[in-house]
């Protein structure tokens, strides 16, 4: 029988594991509410909201295995489908992802630095840890935020009423702005056996709230890899973890501090397809079919840029050595991610030069 | 306007393109009489002969150019949807590498040498020739063989008139056999600019008249590469050719012999998926779409075994570090080619070691 692949959201994250299942022989279907979803391209699509039961109950019934490609899928869907279908990545990670305060309480137990943050449920809560963390913070709703909504930047003698209405007054976390030097991500995977893999980290750059770009690998000593290589590897074993997860971390001076943690492929992993021996796609799809893992070294050094709200010819984008394509059949809309493009080193040109005459096209393009 | 490309042929080789065109944001189209043509998995599916000029007027008029995954496609048939969209390779690649003489007397053209042959047209001429090649020689029909169809061997004084009614009496070449080293063939791309890259040779093993095994980069001196390179490019700039051509070569002490030309992708270039910066299926559809070319170096070392009749699981091949599995959706069929395994060098394990492990499998379950 032919494996088949049950994914919530049918974007572009189960596009790349579409097309990553389909030389495997992996049969995919995915659940989405619009009728342009990325994913169709290479996987049956139920049109249907993410938390519609009976799509879902459907969709399990012919899935060895039902994943998803975000987190804000709802839990309770995912726990009533879960007689009829192995649920991976856990529930549970699902459901500590979806709460900044669960999330930041997980790092807690497993020893894992974050910054200094405090509760807020009411504007004087706000007004309060304001003074008690003492500088600038970043006010962030504890449910539903990503690509940088939900969250407001708060001052000390701010207009805090203000910052309260920006995040709808829902319960949120305050946390202190952390200076660091660079942001790193590492994409870890999990099988059902406790097989576990991690491929090198990557630097990450983010603009508006959007991450602009990846670099692979990122330049790291031992003891920064062992570390984030030791985070990540607590969480997925505390979590009981199947699938791929990306840690998000902030280096400050050597010291790594958890940003959050995504239960799913990561849009900092993208690289991997063009510069790992294994994507993250395939990697994710087998862990969760149970099958072994596949080798995550050597790789070769790749620089990602996102497509946001606009692309640059392909044409153009195709001209430049060891530029490759990646877009994902969306409509552009300003601040979208509508595909990405990596830069590997070829033989006969200059790998820098390749990534700035990248860099140059997309963000020309960018909206 | 998302491009579009019609393929006459949905079957691996289609499956393939289209797997490769998807991330570039291209749609593909693909003509099959068969209803489990592999290609739908992520190509629109015209469930027709592949001569069906409805059929193909119709995919035609949705392409902007139409391919074909296979030599015995009707040139005639292409022809006629010639005026509504653009045909790559051009048909006259087809023809020639339709009729063994024609494409004889193309390398005979360019100065590429070949096996001694004489055209046999009736038993009295396959008698003469074999008297004056003198010596073992293959009897091939002229038009219509592939995967070893359409051959048989021929002794002198042997049973001729049994070789003749093997190949049904069509219209023959009977070639010399030549005592050769080893098969060797190069991937060659060109674009409609004239632009023209090509992959590092890869060497062949067939048994029973099928391709076993591919490895790239063959063991290959500068003068032997630069040979196969001028063939492979005289070739190319002779028919104005557009997208991927294969040239197989025998290899008799350094010196190069023709055997035949592929207009199309080809098996002996599947490892370019796993190992090459851009894949052979990715570089033709950027040449029939005038798009640029992808660079086709630097190449990682890379096994390809291909599954004849049967598969061995998939998760004992996923095990071996550096395997990558590629099923066609074929149902299994003693000699058919339902998928290929390459096996890439990994960080952690012996890569000839991890060869032999692929190659006792893929052994142990071919049919």
């Amino acid at each position: 029988m032919t494996p088949y692949v049950g994914i919530v959201g049918g974007g572009q994250l189960g596009r790349m594991l579409g097309l990553a299942a389909a030389p495997l022989g992996i049969s995919i279907g995915v659940i989405d509410p619009s009728p342009e979803a990325g994913a169709q391209v290479v996987a049956d699509h139920t049109l249907a909201p993410f938390d519609d039961l009976d799509a879902l109950r459907e969709l399990a019934g012919r899935s060895d295995v039902v994943t998803f490609e975000f987190e804000n899928v709802s839990a309770a869907a995912l726990e009533a489908i879960a007689s009829k279908a192995t649920v991976a990545p856990p529930i549970r990670a699902l459901e500590v992802s979806q709460d900044r305060l669960s999330e930041k309480q997980l790092f807690a137990t497993l020893g894992i630095p974050t910054a200094p943050y405090r509760t807020v449920d009411s504007l004087s809560e706000l007004s309060a840890a304001v003074d008690d963390l003492g500088g600038p913070a970043i006010l962030k709703t504890r449910r539903f935020g990503y690509d940088g909504k939900g969250q407001a930047r708060v001052q000390p003698g701010g207009d805090l009423a203000h910052s309260w209405a920006a995040v709808g007054e829902a319960s949120s976390v305050l946390e202190a702005v952390v200076e660091f030097d660079r942001e790193l991500s590492i994409i870890a995977v999990r099988s059902g056996s406790g097989e576990f893999a991690t491929y090198p980290l990557a630097e990450n750059v983010h603009r508006t709230g959007i991450l602009r770009t990846s670099s692979a690998p990122a330049t790291a000593d031992a003891t920064v890899t062992a570390l984030a290589t030791e985070y990540a590897t607590s969480i997925l074993d505390e979590l009981d973890y199947v699938g791929v997860l990306a840690l998000e971390l902030f280096d400050v001076g050597g010291e790594l501090i958890a940003n959050e943690f995504a239960p799913r492929v990561h849009n900092s992993g993208h690289w991997t397809t063009d510069a790992a021996p294994t994507s993250q796609f395939e990697n994710h799809i087998r862990a969760v079919l149970g099958q072994p893992l596949g080798a995550t070294a050597p790789v070769e050094e790749c620089v990602m840029f996102n497509l946001i709200g606009g692309a640059p010819s392909t044409e153009e984008l195709l001209a430049i050595p060891g530029a490759h394509v990646h877009l994902y059949d969306k409509a552009p809309r300003a601040g979208r991610k509508i595909g990405h493009v990596t830069v590997t080193r070829t033989a006969d040109a200059d790998f820098s030069v390749a990534v700035e005459a990248v860099r140059a096209l997309v963000d020309a393009a960018a909206v």
